[in-house]
């Protein structure tokens, strides 16, 4: 993993892509599969999430305040439906799936080494965690895989279609 | 146009694509390109959205509470970033990228006949306005257009960048 500067993190998360969050609670680690997502901000980069109370994943991201949004290329695809699929209540998904924890810098959540994005990630406003389960987000440090050029990253269509990245296309945009 | 059912409509916005919203306001419709929406709940659809109060559809969101997300199938990229380079305080934009508005059913806001999918929307709750410019969104009525299957979107990926939908893949997933 190498850094990927915080002003450059709309660029993973502004696509769309499914994307994976961890969280560590009374020292376990957890995942969850995740598609309510937007960024909020460029700098310091802020992120809107949805989490379902519903969710596992949910008291700890309350109680801790921390998380980690890393982001699967299409290759883990089945993997991160799977991981969708069941409930930290009662799978060490981690072991599960075979994913690799890494430990992360600022927060006590864990790094997913296989994914080719990890942003790590406190939670700095609650106001409408009550009322919709959202949650804002600040990126803290960011991570890319710089063995993984050019990822494909899939979308959520519903009922287990997914679209994967297709072809890049380039236009003369004057915004970032 | 024909409907699209409600509870079918976080499988539009989900997978991030780009997207336009129309607003009207003081009898002049105006369109901007957005990307930074998400969910936030399947029935009634809510939407969350950042338009920065820079943006001109922002005082016009603002007052009168509506607008409409269309959605753009890649066909439209060239259109649709152009129509993120300028601004509706100087630029007739529905005339200028030849759009055609159409009368909406619940909303002042027009719906944009070239996109395969429009949201008519209403502002639902504005707690975090003035901190974010994020809006919270409602979706009283979606159409789509059955001229249009298989529509492949866009995603930004920063600096004129844009993957477009390639091939979708089908997995067992129990959520919808």
């Amino acid at each position: 993993m190498e850094d990927l500067p915080l002003p450059n993190v709309y660029q993973v998360l502004e696509p769309g892509p499914v994307v994976l969050v961890t969280t560590a609670h009374h020292g376990r680690a957890n995942v969850m599969t995740m598609s309510w997502h937007m960024m909020m901000e460029f700098t310091p980069p802020l992120v809107a999430c949805v989490v379902s109370d519903a969710n596992y994943s949910f008291a700890a991201l309350r109680a801790t305040g921390e998380c980690v949004i890393a982001v699967p290329a299409s290759r883990l695809a089945a993997k991160v439906v799977k991981i969708g699929n069941c409930s930290g209540r009662d799978t060490d998904k981690f072991k599960t799936f075979r994913l690799t924890a890494m430990p992360a810098a600022h927060v006590s959540a864990p790094l997913v080494a296989e994914c080719f994005a990890n942003l790590e990630c406190k939670v700095v406003d609650t106001t409408l965690v009550n009322r919709y389960d959202l949650f804002v987000l600040e990126v803290v440090k960011a991570w890319r895989d710089p063995a993984q050029a050019n990822p494909k990253t899939i979308h959520h269509h519903g009922y287990g279609a997914f679209a994967v990245d297709g072809r890049m296309i380039r236009l003369a945009s004057q915004k970032p």
